[in-house]
């Protein structure tokens, strides 16, 4: 990453008005009308990539130091797909106050914020804080982005197989920030019976060791589909296995699942069940990874999120615009559709902008546009 | 200003190298050994432009916001000057304690910090507090870009009027971040006969009314000195005039220093004495304005010096490297010397690599130097 200037300074005339004396003017101009930030400074299209890395890609807790190529490298992915400036910051702290009040502070120098690989639950509060107090969108890629990509995909393998959300069964296994978030948005989506694991098998609120995150998740999920037990039980069956969790499902799990299953193993870089072994009992498959068809890649959605919200000046990133990203990647898809192509392609020069139109669409229709 | 990728992505296996799961190979290593991240990330060669809009250029406490252009408009100059990467970063807060934990959380993310329009006294604290507590180089430019800049020019301008250090007297007008960065760094360079002013006349320790930044500025320049009384009164044969404190002084003042007289009038953009006034009692003048010959502008100095710190991986600046870079700006006007000649033009080609050289060789001389 480098930062460049986009004008050039040729000689006296241009520095007197690119710095002292000329830009006492531009200050004097946004000191009487804020709003002018807008056209006067590159704060708008800015996203500060934000971490603690505590939760960086599959390796943990590594720390800020090591978390920085994962953000810069994101923040290349920002310009390239989405055509959004970003900066890469990683706090030396993982105190969630202390994180939440260093955001606030650094917000006049960012038009948002991208929230990324902090650990939950503390990933939940911070970004839950951060929105209600900030006016720019605050955007925890590690859940939204994963929830809509997965969701467009979902709602493509869906019409392959000629099913409606509501009688759809989906598990999901993994109740951390992309397992929650994926739940918030089937259910946005209109899925019912839904069920999430942890290492403990079903989170419902029989169990006596919920956090207070899971406890809400398990209220929306399986209190309502009224599933428990193990993984395996509630995978009997089952059209949808979503999973961010890791690990790996024993194939004869798998096998249980019903015809035509779906089965999105989304952990990287090792699947929770590998391609070879889904495709036996499934009709369509996706994974994270770029080296198998239908890959669920956050590339997809952030860039083109963002742009769509700056493109409106919008100040949050609502439900609404999530999903309309996700409806924009599926429709893409269009009459292509098949077993091997339920998502288009991270290169497919539709699809930034297509995302970004709908975000912007939706942020009108949510009242969150303000140009 | 914009960020830019220093690398292609042209496709699938781009993508997956310098994001997952390419990425995560480098995280790994960088965990392993920290200082990889000399060799891995940006984070070596970018500096943070950190203020909280309370002093800006002369407009003062116009908050972050609108102090943005300004420090954008650095961005652009380290980058061109110093080949530099630079982030603004506008902070929400003007309590010294939380700007001092903000950016301390920040340091993970850069190579360097430089402060910006921070109002005294608390601009002091804070760097002192900065430097104390980080191990990359923390530079609060609007005290010692000033001040080497300012030195490089005198010494010129007293080779030219055959003074020497020891035998010249000084008055510098304004105690805040310029002032007393300047008076540090003449005293650092030989001068002993100084005199600062602020509103109430010269700073010593017989006033009753000093803060404690004044009392020890006051201490090491006219209590050694044995000045007191009125600006006018100092001004009375005093040999040099440096002016970093806005306002006007008369003419009948001026009148009265010695014969060949060097007056630098910096504040900007309405010198202290105009320059045609200047001139008929002084033999050297210098102003902070590009429209007049010898115009001490920061931008001489804190390109070539963040890059000299940087080519070494510097742990701090220190005062040689200020004295440094001050040396090598005064050396390149060489036998070009003359009144309208005291200091290179910002467009000299030869500004940024010779501070840079000096800078670096310095932070080796210093103990400072990790690469």
């Amino acid at each position: 990453m480098q930062t460049v200037s986009t004008v050039a300074l040729a000689g006296r005339d241009d520095l007197s008005l690119a710095y002292t004396p000329g830009v006492a003017l531009v200050c004097e101009a946004i000191a009487a009308d804020p709003s002018l930030t807008q056209h006067y400074t590159w704060v708008p299209n800015v996203v500060a990539i934000v971490s603690d890395g505590t939760a960086v890609l599959g390796l943990g807790d590594i720390g800020p130091a090591a978390a920085m190529p994962v953000m810069e490298g994101k923040a290349v992915l920002f310009k390239q797909f989405g055509g959004v400036d970003a900066v890469p910051i990683c706090l030396d702290t993982t105190d969630t106050e202390e994180i939440i009040e260093t955001v606030a502070r650094l917000a006049p120098s960012f038009g948002g914020v991208n929230l990324e690989d902090i650990s939950a639950p503390r990933c939940f509060e911070i970004e839950d804080r951060l929105k209600e107090r900030l006016d720019i969108p605050v955007f925890h890629d590690d859940q939204h982005g994963t929830a809509v990509v997965a969701l467009a995909a979902l709602t493509n393998a869906l019409r392959l197989t000629g099913r409606t959300a509501s009688a759809t069964r989906v598990v999901i296994s993994g109740a951390g920030a992309a397992g929650v978030a994926i739940a918030k948005i089937l259910l946005e989506a209109g899925i019912e019976d839904l069920a999430v694991t942890d290492r403990k098998g079903v989170v419902h609120s029989g169990r006596g060791d919920l956090t207070p995150v899971k406890k809400a998740l398990a209220e929306i999920t399986a209190d309502r589909s009224g599933r428990t037990g193990s993984l395996a039980d509630v995978l009997d069956g089952a059209d949808v296995y979503l999973g961010v969790s890791g690990g790996t499902i024993p194939e004869e799990d798998v096998a249980r699942m019903a015809p035509e299953a779906i089965i999105f193993a989304m952990a990287n870089p090792t699947p929770e069940v590998h391609p070879e072994v889904a495709h036996r009992y499934a009709r369509v498959v996706a994974t994270g990874r770029s080296d198998f068809p239908n890959q669920i890649n956050n590339v997809l959605a952030f860039p083109g999120i963002f742009r769509g919200a700056f493109e409106v000046h919008a100040s949050a990133i609502t439900e609404g615009m999530k999903v309309a990203a996700a409806t924009a990647l599926a429709d893409l898809v269009g009459d292509d559709l098949a077993e091997d192509y339920v998502i288009p392609s991270p290169f497919d020069p539709r699809v930034g902008p297509a995302v970004a139109a709908a975000v912007s669409a939706a942020a009108r229709a949510d009242g969150v546009a303000r140009a």
